[in-house]
């Protein structure tokens, strides 16, 4: 077997979803809300897969999607994007960095991992080839150290992978961080995947700012988006890509040949939601605010000390002033005892481990958080 | 950027799709029917996608999609799975069989691929790393060839694949063959990827073998299903793949790593579509071979030589006779000037190319078939 795959486990939103299930614990653990998303963008899926198109639709996604999209964006981002050859549908953001690496990269070249890293960064940049070249983010601020960025991006470096707002840091990097990136890249050959998926995510009226804004990185980034993020609906599975047609052009024969195209009445459903008004984008940012406000009030209330949350589903518990040194037993205890399943931050990590933080996803009912809080509480 | 990608030509199902949109042929190209698919399977989808589950289901896929898989196949083929740790849910077969060939191979080993073949396998098995050997099937009757699939197996092949039935030859291959190529695959490594999608696209009562059901190919095959194909519903992109658990767990990983998993309204729809009466899967194949008949008929009645097809949407066109040396230029031709698309089987050769045979869907409304037909007719 290709060692790659064959080393990996099982990936710890599984492991710690399976655990909730096992000792029913709140599962705060596997990112996704406990709502089943907006209802009009659910009825439009149910009339297109009962009465719309049931064959393959075009290989980069139907028209009227890719239309929504770089509407959406130009609207939402300031972003100004050709639908027919900047813009392309995948089945879920996963697939879209898949392909990107799959399609970038050569054995030999190098690969730019910013850590904390979403699970499937590494194994799939190791499968494309690539060597990995670590930045490391710490907590309490995860500030982007663009420094370190520049000093590891060199002659071979194909792609340098960025995640923002961060998962699971919940950290939001805006222009100025995102220009120095630019500036770093300049001379490079590095493309930037920008994992975006996060980008309706934000709180306290921050915008999101994506990398195509930013002219020193417009022509060079994979801006990845992803449906289920938006809508709140994680199994729903389409994916949105942006950039430039010089990589499209390659990104797509990948998608070609990793699943062709991705099932049209979802597609049609995402295109009815991107054009919904602005209020609803901005009310779900803020009911998901006053989420994270809520729940990391109650925490505070029983004596945890929370870190900021400038944008994703995700709160971070800071647990060395619990004298905890081993995240990963930690929230295992977590499950186990008091009744709550979290994911420890160490497992974003390969290498020089941050240890001491558990994230907590609050896309939950208020009920449900409140359990968790003061289950927490009576653990604590 | 990758030079596997970074080479490849737009598909040639796109091409004849887009030339056809152009020119107003009618497409017989691409295989895909022109009817929506089950009206019961589309309403559960649609329920589901409205008042069911959006989001991430288990990696895996739902347990009830497994289930109804394990029960489907055993029913109709005799095999015997166990739906925990012998099924799982791709986001299409063509995203199973990348995850397959990802997750077999290491670079310089080889995949033996047969000819003719989708037009995925070659670029995926190079992508992977793997060196390809070919083998050569020929018309009329492109018989499988196991002697050439042993000379082609060595200490270096990870993986054989076969497509059966074969698409674009029409080609069925039952026990005898698939007993052969067991016993040719004996004492080597090699995993044979079984690309099962028109399982249920057989004719004239044929049953489809799956590798599955041969003793000695049982623990070494990776058999890939496609809802799309099973109810006609192309764009569906469910695929289901099954394999013995140590094969299986390879899969998983990679599969976590590509799409992770699959829009669960329309795994709840498939699972219930599984477990449709045995009437509706042996009237759809049916209704196709009664299509596979009248679009034959009309073509010789016109003076043109159809080759047999057993299985798949297809009929193909022996074009020797017609003087024709270079089937890509007729093909092009056929759509300019008859009106009628179709493709070119050369397309599924990468060397030693089959050039005098031209590829027809006849998946299509009897009124669509006939007017094709017509317009080969006066074209002749
Ligand atoms: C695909 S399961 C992981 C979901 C997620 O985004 C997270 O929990 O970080
Ligand atoms: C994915 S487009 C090709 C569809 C098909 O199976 C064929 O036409 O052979």
């Amino acid at each position: 077997f290709n060692p790659v795959f064959d080393a990996l486990p099982v990936t710890v939103f599984e492991t710690m979803s399976r655990l909730a299930r096992e000792t029913g614990a709140i599962n705060l653990g596997q990112g996704f809300p406990d709502d089943p998303g907006p209802e009009d963008v659910r009825a439009k899926a149910a009339e297109a897969a009962l009465h719309g198109w049931s064959q393959y639709p075009p290989m980069m996604g139907l028209a009227g999607l890719r239309e929504a999209a770089a509407a959406h964006y130009a609207r939402w981002q300031g972003v100004s994007l050709d639908p027919e050859r900047e813009v392309m549908v995948t089945s879920g953001a996963t697939e879209a960095l898949a392909g990107a690496l799959l399609a970038l990269v050569e054995p030999g070249d190098e690969v730019v991992l910013i850590q904390p890293m979403y699970d499937a960064y590494l194994p799939l940049a190791l499968r494309a080839g690539a060597t990995p070249r670590f930045v490391r983010l710490v907590p309490p601020d995860w500030r982007l150290d663009v420094d370190a960025i520049r000093a590891a991006v060199g002659p071979r470096t194909k792609a340098v992978v960025l995640n923002n707002p961060l998962n699971p840091a919940g950290a939001v990097y805006g222009r100025e961080d995102l220009e120095a990136l630019g500036a770093a890249l300049e001379g490079s050959d590095a493309v930037l995947i920008a994992d975006e998926v996060w980008e309706h995510v934000t709180f306290d009226g921050r915008a999101h700012v994506s990398a195509l804004a930013i002219p020193a990185l417009r022509d060079r980034t994979f801006k990845i988006g992803s449906a289920g993020k938006i809508f709140a609906m994680t199994g729903w599975k389409v994916g949105l890509v942006c950039a430039a047609p010089h990589l499209m052009r390659v990104l797509s024969r990948a998608h070609q040949f990793l699943t062709f195209t991705t099932p049209p009445s979802l597609q049609e459903a995402v295109a009815y939601g991107l054009g919904k008004d602005d209020a609803w984008f901005l009310d779900a940012r803020a009911a998901l605010g006053a989420k994270r406000d809520r729940f990391a009030a109650a925490l505070r209330a029983a004596g945890f000390a929370p870190l900021a949350s400038a944008g994703t589903y995700f709160l971070n518990l800071d647990i060395a002033p619990l004298g905890v040194t081993d995240d990963a037993a930690f929230c295992e205890r977590l499950a186990r005892e008091a009744g709550v399943a979290a994911i420890p931050v160490s497992a974003f990590y390969a290498s020089d481990k941050v240890t001491t933080v558990a994230r907590f996803c609050f896309a939950k009912h208020d009920a449900t958080l409140d359990a968790a809080a003061a289950r927490l509480a009576a653990f604590r």
